[in-house]
Order: C-alpha cells, then sequence, then structure tokens
C-alpha cells in the first residue's frame, strides 16, 4: 500500500497545470502553484470557477471537501515538504531540465515528479537527475479536469514501482492512467493526434477544407465512434461478422493509395495483420460482432442525447431532426382558443436523460423543475412576458405543496393541467396535474401559491391591470370547477 | 423546390448498403435492394431490428411510417422507376464502373446516383457515364442510420444542382451533408482516419502498443473532446485567451519533431498561419474562449454522463469514481457520531452559476435539489447506501411542502439542517431547514414524507433493520425537540 498523497506542488499554472489544480483540489488535494506569469493566478481561479460547475453537473454523488490552494512564489516553496509534483511547464527540454533541477534541490527524495510533456521523453529529461527512478511523463489531456485519460512513460531510470505508485494516485483522482511499454517520442495518443493534425495542415494548405470543415468531418462522423470506441474495436465492428480479417483485406490496399498525404507507411505484411488480427480477439472477442453493434449503438445514441440537450454537433441534428417528426405529426393539430370551462393545458416536456436518479426514473427535482416551468407558461399566458418583467414587476412562488403519486421513465411525454383555485390583489393559487401522456395517468399535483412583486422596490405590489384581467377572464370559468379534494391539505403526522 | 425522393435503389447490401437501408427504411422511404451475396438479405434484416432498437431508444418523436423495403436479383429490377440510387459496391473502381454502365441502362436519366465509396474520385467513376451530371460520391460512416455525416464529393461533370439536390434529400432523412469544395483521393474523413491508421500500424509493428491500448488513448481523451468540437476548436480553446495563434506558436515547432513516422509534412509557413488562424475566427469567433469552454465542457459532461448509463469507457470510470464518492461520503458521516439531541447537518451546497434564474436568484427546482440532496444524505446516514440499493430497496418522497422565504444569489453557501419528525415500519417524515452560512436566515422549509419501497417487486415494504434501528436512534433525541408551528398546515385558500 502506497502513501496516501495529500500534498502536492504544480510547477506551472497555465492550461494544462490549472487544469490539473483543478482536478486535484475538487479531490481534496491541497496545491501549491508556481507559475512566473503574472496572469496565472487570475487565470487558474476561472478556470477553477468552470471545472467547479463541470463537476457539479458531472455527479450527484457528494464531492470530497475541496483541497486549499496556495499560489507560492518560487520552486523552492512549491516544492518542500509535498509527496507529488507535477511540471507543466512549456515544451522546451533545456527549461524542463531547469525546472527538474531546482525541484530537486528542495523537494524530498521520495516525492514522485512527473511531467506534463506532450511528447519529450522522459530518459531525456531525467538524463541530469539525482533521483531519476521516481520520475516520469503523466501526460494529461485537456480538460485535464474532465478528461479520464492520463499516459504514463518512465524513462530508462524510472522505476515500475514509481509508475505504479503514480498510476494509483492518478486513478484516485478519477483518471484512468495508460502505461506504456516502450518509451517513444509522443507517446501513442499525441502520435495519432500528430498524425491527424498534419494531414488537416495538408488539407488546409491545398484548400481542400476549411478548419471548420474539417472539424465537422470528425464531430459528426468518426468522432462520435470515438468518444466510446477506439480505432480498432470500431473497425472489427464494420468488418460485420468477418471481423478485423474481413476490415483489413478490404482496406488494407488503401495503405498504396495516395488517401493521405503521409506516405511513410509500414509494410502490411502476414506478420502484421496475424498481429493486429490476434490483438483486437484479446481485446473484443468476449463479444460477438451483433453485441458490440448494440454497445456502440446505444452508446451513440447516449452521446448523441447528450449532446442534444447543448443543441450542439450531432445533438443539433438529431434536435432539429425531432423537431420536423413533431411538426410532421401535428401538423393537423390548429392552434386554438383555450376553453377555459376545463384546466388549462399550457405546457407540454419529455423526461430527458439527465432527469433520471440513480433508479432510473425521473429525479425529485424535475417535478418541480416541471411545474415551474409550467407555472411560468401559466404566467405568460396572464400576460406577464419579458416586457411586463422589464418595468420592474414578476410573480415569486412562497409555497409549493407536491404529492409524488407515480415514478416516470426517461423518454416519456408529459403534460401539465393547470387549474386557477383562487386569486386576490396580488396573490394567485394554482394546481398543476402532471399527466402521462400516453395513459393519462397522473404522476403528481403541484399547489402553488405566487405573489406578485415590486423587483426593483423589493417587497409584494399588487398586479397589473393585464394580469388583474386575464385572472379574472379565467376565473369566470374555473370558479366552477371542483377543486380536487385534497388541496389545502398539510402532511400529516405519523407520530 | 426539388422533386420529393420515396423510391430508391440500394446497389450493395452489406455493412454500408444495410445502413442505408434502414436508415431510408426508418424515415418512410421504399428501397430496392440488390446485393448478388445469398447471405445480403439476412444480415440486412438482422441490422435492420439493430436500427429500429437504436431509434426505439434515438427520440420519443413520433417516427414516420417505415418504408417498404425490396430484395430483387438484378441491377434492372432494382434501379427501374426510382429517383435516387445508392451504390455501396467494394472498394474497386472497375467494379463499380462496370456497376454504373448497368445502373445506366435501366435508370431513369435523371435518378440521382450516389457513390459510398470511402475514397475513389468520382471523376474516375462516372468517366464512362451517358448522364455524369447527376453522378456523384455521397461518403457515409458506419452505423449509417446513426451516423450524421455524409460527404458529398461531385466530379468534373458533376452539376452543382444535383449536390444540392442530394444535399437536401439527406438532409431530409436526418444527416449533415458537408458538400466538398475540391475533388480530392478519400475526400476529407478518410484522409484524416487514413493518417491515424497508418500511425496506429507502426505503433503496432513497433511493438508500442497494442490495439486495446490505441483504442483506450483515444477513447479515454481525444475521442471525447471529438464528438463535440473537433481538431482545431479544440485547440483554439487549449491555446487559452489567446486562441489559436498561442497554439500554433506552442506546436508548430513539434512539425518537425519525429511526433509520428509520418514526416511528409507541409510547410508550417506566415501564410499557412495566417490561414488557419482567420478560418478559426470564422468558425468560433463568436464565442468567446470562456464560453467555448464551458460549451465544451458541459458536452464532455453530457457525453460521459450518457456513456455512464451503458457503463462503458469514460462512463464506466465516471460510474467507479462515483462510487467511490459515494462509500467516503458514506464512511465520513457514520464515523462523525452527530449529536442527536438537535437538527442534523448534513448538507452543505453553493449556489452554482446554472441555478439562476432571470431574477439572478437561486431558481425555483434548485430549492428542492438541495431538499433532494439533503434527503439523499439523511437517507446515506441511516444506512441507505449503494449496496441497500442494489438489494433492489429505496427509499421515495411521496410529498414535499416547501416554503420560499427568502431569496438567495450566486455562490452564496448553504447549508441543511434536518429533524426528524416521525416515522412508522415503513414511512418517515422530515423537515429541512434551507440556511444561508454566513447570515444564519432561513431560505426555505421542506417538509417531507418519504416511503419505504421494494424497487424490483413495486410497491412499499417496511424499512429494513439497519435503516430502522438508526431511525429509531436519532428519534430519540429528535423526538424532544419542538416542531416547528408550521408543520402539517396546508396552503391557505384564496377565494
Amino acid at each position: 500500500m502506497n502513501k496516501i498523497i495529500e500534498q502536492t506542488a504544480l510547477i506551472g499554472g497555465g492550461v494544462i497545470g490549472g487544469g490539473w489544480a483543478a482536478r486535484l483540489l475538487l479531490n481534496g488535494i491541497d496545491v501549491k502553484v508556481f507559475d512566473p506569469a503574472s496572469s496565472a493566478e487570475r487565470t487558474l481561479q476561472e478556470m477553477l470557477v468552470n471545472a467547479e460547475l463541470a463537476y457539479s453537473k458531472l455527479t450527484m454523488a457528494p464531492l470530497v471537501k475541496q483541497g486549499k490552494i496556495e499560489f507560492v512564489d518560487s520552486i523552492e516553496e512549491a516544492v518542500k515538504n509535498v509527496d507529488f509534483i507535477q511540471e507543466s511547464a512549456p515544451e522546451n527540454p533545456e527549461l524542463k531540465r531547469d525546472i527538474l533541477r531546482e525541484i530537486e534541490q528542495y523537494a524530498s527524495e521520495s516525492a514522485l515528479i512527473c511531467s506534463s510533456t506532450s511528447g519529450i521523453k522522459p530518459t531525456t529529461l531525467q538524463s541530469e537527475m539525482k533521483h531519476p527512478e521516481r520520475f516520469m511523463v503523466g501526460h494529461p489531456f485537456n480538460p485535464v479536469y474532465l478528461l479520464p485519460l492520463v499516459e504514463i512513460c518512465g524513462g530508462e531510470k524510472t522505476t515500475a514501482a514509481a509508475k505504479q505508485s503514480a498510476a494509483e494516485f492518478y486513478r484516485n483522482i478519477g483518471m484512468k492512467p495508460l502505461i506504456l511499454r516502450k518509451e517513444i517520442d509522443a507517446f501513442i495518443a499525441d502520435r495519432l493526434l500528430e498524425a491527424v493534425w498534419r494531414e488537416g495542415l495538408w488539407l488546409i494548405r491545398d484548400d481542400v477544407a476549411t478548419t471548420e470543415e474539417l472539424d465537422d468531418a470528425i464531430r459528426f462522423g468518426f468522432g462520435l465512434r470515438w468518444a466510446q470506441m477506439g480505432l480498432f474495436e470500431t473497425y472489427r465492428v464494420a468488418g460485420g461478422q468477418a471481423g478485423m480479417q474481413h476490415f483489413i483485406s478490404q482496406f488494407g490496399p488503401t495503405l498504396s493509395w495516395p488517401w493521405t498525404k503521409l506516405m511513410d507507411v509500414p509494410e502490411l505484411n502476414e506478420e502484421l495483420i496475424e498481429k493486429i488480427v490476434s490483438q483486437s480477439d484479446a481485446q473484443s472477442g468476449k463479444y460477438s460482432i451483433r453485441k458490440l453493434e448494440r454497445i456502440r449503438d446505444d452508446n451513440l445514441v447516449a452521446i448523441m442525447q447528450g449532446l442534444k440537450l447543448n443543441d450542439w454537433g450531432a445533438g443539433a441534428v438529431l434536435k432539429e431532426y425531432e423537431e420536423r417528426l413533431y411538426e410532421k405529426a401535428h401538423s393537423e393539430i390548429v392552434a386554438s382558443e383555450p376553453d377555459l370551462s376545463k384546466p388549462l393545458a399550457l405546457f407540454e416536456a419529455k423526461v430527458l436523460p439527465d432527469w433520471l436518479d440513480y433508479n432510473g426514473h425521473m429525479t425529485e427535482s424535475r417535478y418541480l423543475q416541471v411545474f415551474g416551468d409550467a407555472t411560468d407558461a401559466f404566467l405568460n399566458f396572464i400576460g406577464m412576458d419579458e416586457n411586463y418583467r422589464k418595468q420592474g414587476f414578476s410573480v415569486y412562488t412562497v409555497e409549493t405543496h407536491i404529492r409524488h403519486l407515480q415514478e416516470v421513465a426517461g423518454g416519456e411525454p408529459l403534460l401539465v393541467e393547470t387549474q386557477l383555485l383562487g386569486f386576490d390583489e396580488k396573490r394567485l393559487r394554482i394546481i398543476h396535474k402532471l399527466l402521462h401522456v400516453p395513459s393519462g395517468n397522473v404522476l403528481a399535483t403541484g399547489e402553488h401559491m405566487l405573489l406578485h412583486v415590486n423587483t426593483t422596490a423589493g417587497g409584494a405590489c399588487t398586479f397589473g391591470k393585464i394580469l388583474y384581467e386575464k385572472l379574472a377572464e379565467i376565473w369566470q370559468g374555473h370558479q366552477n370547477l371542483t377543486a380536487p379534494e385534497f388541496v389545502g391539505n398539510g402532511i400529516m403526522n405519523l407520530i
């Protein structure tokens, strides 16, 4: 069992160092940061705000108490008495070696030291170190606080134990360490990225595509695949039932075709084919191709649905597609003046993927969100629009009584019916019924007391004429409706 | 306005042709399929089952009535009287030219003809056609029924109008057409893929990484980024406030370093840099770097959460991470032995930026979210952890009464105090007080009735021993506390 790492130092606090700071702090680990740039502290604090926001959305699990951050004025102050040091200085071997020399002057001999370098060999960096055995590359990916991958690459003098300790540390802060079996420039991921970058530069230089077109070619296509399976598992599935062997026999020949400008290619001989096929079997052989297809499809669906919530990329395409489907399906339905002799149906919604709790049902607070949106639709209906609010008036909910009657799963269509229970010159009381559209079942009821307020002066005030008259008009109809029998009730006593 | 395409022919019904069939059918379009392979029909029907399953999960919007599929025995039967023909034969220019010759023999002169080729130039394929003006490449990505991208590449003789018609057709079936501005081998996406494939082969050949390690280097890192932004927008963000210019100045020099084995690189001169920077401005300049970071983070969070539901890749890492957070929170609370003679303080939070409404205050539903999280903390405290839930039991909220007393602004620290008001063998009733930490002001109160349920059998059931005993222990203290006077009250009548 390794020593628990609680004190860390970051040398360099830019995009990468700042990302490390955020990930460590959010995992309860103290960091001391040294960065000679005067703007470093401000930029890092801004990044930390982003990271906190991202983590608040990432998980409903209670986060650990944040670690403490301290900005210091020298490498000496940063590295004294810490167990772990991450260097994220610019990509300059000389500079990095100088930093490592200074780190070793003040740090404990047993502190782990990792470099964030994107491609410089650890053997090069550790060549002049006094205790090189605890030094390695720990190469993360931006944004460091969210992306799980960290490549661990040791140099000639790095011990296996040190690599294992670093891997354990990274795993504990939510990462996926990948320990390299061989030391090469640029490791693994950046080799692939560099290849794409080089081909991308050719395409821009030759006016084949713009940066935007290149990005679109990625994010609407293979980029979606690569968020869940990589190159080889994807191609295994693309090979159909015959898998990788079939894929290579179909696309192997293209290696000698001018399909990129990068023509320094390896020879795809029997030996290399056999190696790929057997490695692919070891990797994915436990699943049939049909099963892999379903896994892939479920993942792609989940990714596109997630992106749809953000109206971005492939999610925006899906959103537009759905809108057209809805439009088409409802093309006959003409908007009509609502019938005030029955409850108003002003709000529809669908249970979205991120509304689900650990039981797979719509989580508690989303009921109130739907009721809140239905209340907004009701307020809009009585004339409280953006313009009305701009004049310094609003309507606040002061009291809410929700009865949860039935669960509802993801994707289900919802409808809210709203009944006016009464109003006076500054308050109104409504009841919402949340209905599951296909079954008509009542999933929940919400009873709400709302107060008209002057947002600039503060405090309650009487409704404007528009709102009051519309409320009176609705009341003409709704006063004849029976109030549900639970209305006005409190929660029962159990003692 | 183009003619609506309703009748189509597919020449080739393998992985790509079958994917086209599925997409077209699910969008209400009839297809006739010709494929000489005897297994084609069975394989295609299996793929259609997958596609139907995927679409049932992809959208809750009402799908259109499926098109009809017919398997025919010749190209002649397939292409007669159709408006659109998609060729998806093996990557062999001679074979494809033969097929095109036969298609033209029987098809209408005005039918659009697209080839699914991954890289052969349309000029090569159309060279012997009688009506080459309506022929182009329409290159999709597997699985064709889910991935939006389709690259449209015309040859020397293709008309712009034909390309526009094809783009409109593809857009109508939910795709994202990308019309190429220049004709080159392998178009755009496959150029990038081929570059990665070539570098990947080197890495396997040189025993640097296995297929699995290469895939992991993609799907836990940059693959997640590429599902939502591509190479260039990602790098613009990575450049920090200085954007693309900064990124290139930092990573431009690596072009001459041995970071891949693919060393045929373009010269990164002033002109090329200026082209990239200005294209990137045109693409992403409407967003600040800070805004792009948030968009990126929201997308990454959504992707990882989606993958978590499938327990796959980066989602599996997140799932494991969450489980550890829950475990830790539970052991801390258990270890803390709170004072049971007063309300429990089990949950702290901070008002996050995306919790604010249009008035700049914490929005309505976030109050219930905080109360829900406090309820979870209370349930965790009485022993309802991940393990307990795995046995098929949970506790659901059945009733909630919230009183909104004061507004609270962004960034403010919150604390929830929880009092047990009573319990029986399957229900418990609690009251939460939401406190603003610095002032001690009560911002809201939440009264909740909770029910212990069997999630597998459905319906209420008695508390497990652990939970019941802990409730009894808390009750020993809390029964002596005064219940707030508003407890049990309903919402008042306004009539």
